[in-house]
């Protein structure tokens, strides 16, 4: 009766669905400060005031058949140039405003971008362990998800499976850093590694692969350290950007795709970009929004609570014992299970009140994702049920 | 390179941009008060001053962090109860919240609905003259967009054309009341024909025929005509709203999807719909504006000032001889060309500077669309324009 496809995503929706009903149904019977639910990667700390500032100043002081108008549908076009020198100003890149598209966050620059991008049966290359929504956008753009696995304990790119898994379908591979669910930052040489395995490829197949670069987390960062802006090293680049994060907006839907203007055929993925939008019904980016982003595009984004909650966590499981990825950005911690099966691992650290997403649906075994983007208590108080999970796999 | 389907959509944009790309130019060489621009449908009256109030108020006083975070994918629990109480209390008919999905405005609805109910080559039927994007939103779904013509005089649906054109591949038709480009408003009796003719049809092939009964300018009606609640009419209905026109907040891209509770299969409808969403990248409507919804559903339109334009225009026209369709809702006025190839009827009008959309794009000919929701003043002064134009003909 209805698409299949479409009836299939609806009804397996993601893990991390389901383990926020248990974390609901749970806090319910045995109160909200006894569970700890690090499942989901919600904002915890509040957008800057200025934000909200800007919003009431635009309501206010705006003719309001102006402000909340139909924009262009590619984006108002005053957002549209103040973005592009904003992406000069903090990369030294030439990003030209034509190639800008403002979009309902970085889910909807992405699905719109497979939609542009792919026909039917392409492929899409995810570097495990990656976003488990990638295979949605995908597939609903009629195309598949093609993962390429990593090494267990490094979690660094496998570069032969990636060579492998490229043929005359491929059309696009996704970078994702800071990494979700790892809080990995992507250095420059590995960026460059994959640069030039793609450039071969691409010229021995007599195509171009883009590389989709998916950054919601770009101004989630610690400690300095550098994110390198991928189309100043691959030509062939599309950013997704969002403003969920690094504003905590995730609710307001906001964000835009910036195809580089060195990219092949540019004006024409742009064109496509246009046409996806089109086809799925986008029209426009909110435009409220889209107005105070032209005005708050560059506020800074404080990470201060995040790092505090990272310290913390690391800190306290590795002198448990766990292993885990020390995160450099996003707020994401990834720790090795204790068994061999993240799931089994999952459900015992359920059993001490513990949420974790298990990383089968990131692609890889044998890990949890632990989001803390929760409070500084929270994460104080979850301390002991850490121990004791870890215990009670020791007395095994 | 990329996707074909989409590229074509992104290249050939709408008649009615290219129109407003004529009109910006034309603006620039002689003055904005010299062109008649009566192409867009872009509300020329500001949003309730209430509205800004409570966007203001949420702003001021909800706690910034649950404000903006991400609200369910189906939207707000809280707006889609006061929602479903709503569309009881206004239509009589006891509406399921749990059949409600928020969107990001009609358009959004109309394309994941039909990515909902289409398989690959599947149909959806809708009457001319029909609002140009349904194919859009169709093709986007893999679908077929079939349409049925009317009587060229009288505008009213053949229905001996509905019947041949429903086969087994047919998914659904579109009712879209009051219409977008006549203003019509489609009586009780025609929809129960509808109906009627959809249920036998569904008997004879063994299937369910869904009505997606599009229904934006809903609240934009005059003389007080009561436009019927489909769902009471035919039980397979989902109903796509916005509050783009009615609450005249086109850009900021909020409505609901509502699955009639009657309809077949109902739930398993409504898991299609959020799956639909998922690919899209939809991910939730603005959380802002669904918490301002829950608060302004109910806010009166105010159409006093299109009635004004809308008797002005009809009255005018139809004195110097035009044959006009009198509008009983929506904000268009559909005029019959003077000559049968309507572009060249609307390329002579550009001569006297007035921008009228030709009727082809709506799957008929020989007509304009005339979008009055502009102001009073362009109206007055358009009207010797329209007198030059019938004159020019009259004189041949």
């Amino acid at each position: 009766m209805f698409s299949s496809k479409m009836l299939e995503m609806g009804k397996h929706g993601s893990v991390i669905r389901e383990i926020a009903e248990h974390s609901k149904m749970r806090k319910a019977e045995i109160g909200d400060d006894k569970v700890f639910d690090f499942s989901i990667g919600n904002p915890s700390i509040p957008c800057p005031e200025k934000f909200n500032e800007v919003l009431i100043d635009l309501i206010k002081n705006t003719d309001p058949v102006e402000l909340h108008s139909y924009t262009a549908a590619q984006g108002d076009p005053v957002t549209r140039r103040i973005l592009a020198k904003n992406i000069e100003k903090k990369y030294g890149f030439k990003q030209t405003d034509s190639l800008i598209y403002m979009t309902c966050g970085a889910s909807s620059s992405l699905s719109i971008v497979f939609r542009a991008l792919l026909e039917e049966d392409d492929e899409v290359i995810a570097f495990a362990p990656y976003f488990p929504e990638y295979k949605a956008f995908s597939e609903n753009a009629g195309g598949i998800l093609r993962v390429v696995g990593c090494n267990p304990e490094t979690l660094y790119p496998n570069f032969e499976e990636l060579k492998q898994a490229i043929n005359h379908k491929t059309k696009a591979v996704i970078i994702n850093s800071p990494t979700n669910p790892t809080g990995s930052v992507i250095p420059k040489e590995t960026l460059e590694k994959i640069a030039s395995t793609l450039t071969q490829a691409s010229s021995e197949l007599g195509t171009h692969i883009y590389i989709v670069a998916d950054e919601p987390y770009r101004e989630v960062v610690y400690d300095g350290v550098e994110v390198p802006y991928v189309p100043t090293i691959y030509p062939d680049t599309v950013v997704c950007n969002s403003y969920s994060k690094s504003l905590s907006v995730p609710g307001e839907r906001i964000g835009y795709i910036a195809i580089s203007p060195k990219s092949y055929m540019a004006e024409d993925f742009y064109y496509a970009i246009c046409g996806a939008g089109r086809g799925m019904g986008y029209i426009c980016a909110p435009s409220l929004l889209q107005r105070a982003i032209a005005i708050c595009d560059t506020l800074p984004c404080d990470v201060s609570s995040y790092d505090k909650n990272r310290r913390l966590l690391y800190n306290s499981l590795t002198e448990i014992g766990y292993t885990c990825v020390l995160p450099q950005g996003a707020f994401y911690l990834f720790v090795k299970a204790l068994e061999p099966d993240a799931n089994a691992f999952a459900m015992k650290a359920r059993e001490e009140e513990l949420l974790l997403v298990p990383s089968d649906s990131f692609g890889i075994k044998g890990w949890v994702r632990i989001a803390y983007c929760t409070s500084y208590g929270q994460i104080e108080k979850s301390i002991p049920a850490f121990k004791k999970l870890y215990e009670s796999y020791k007395v095994k």
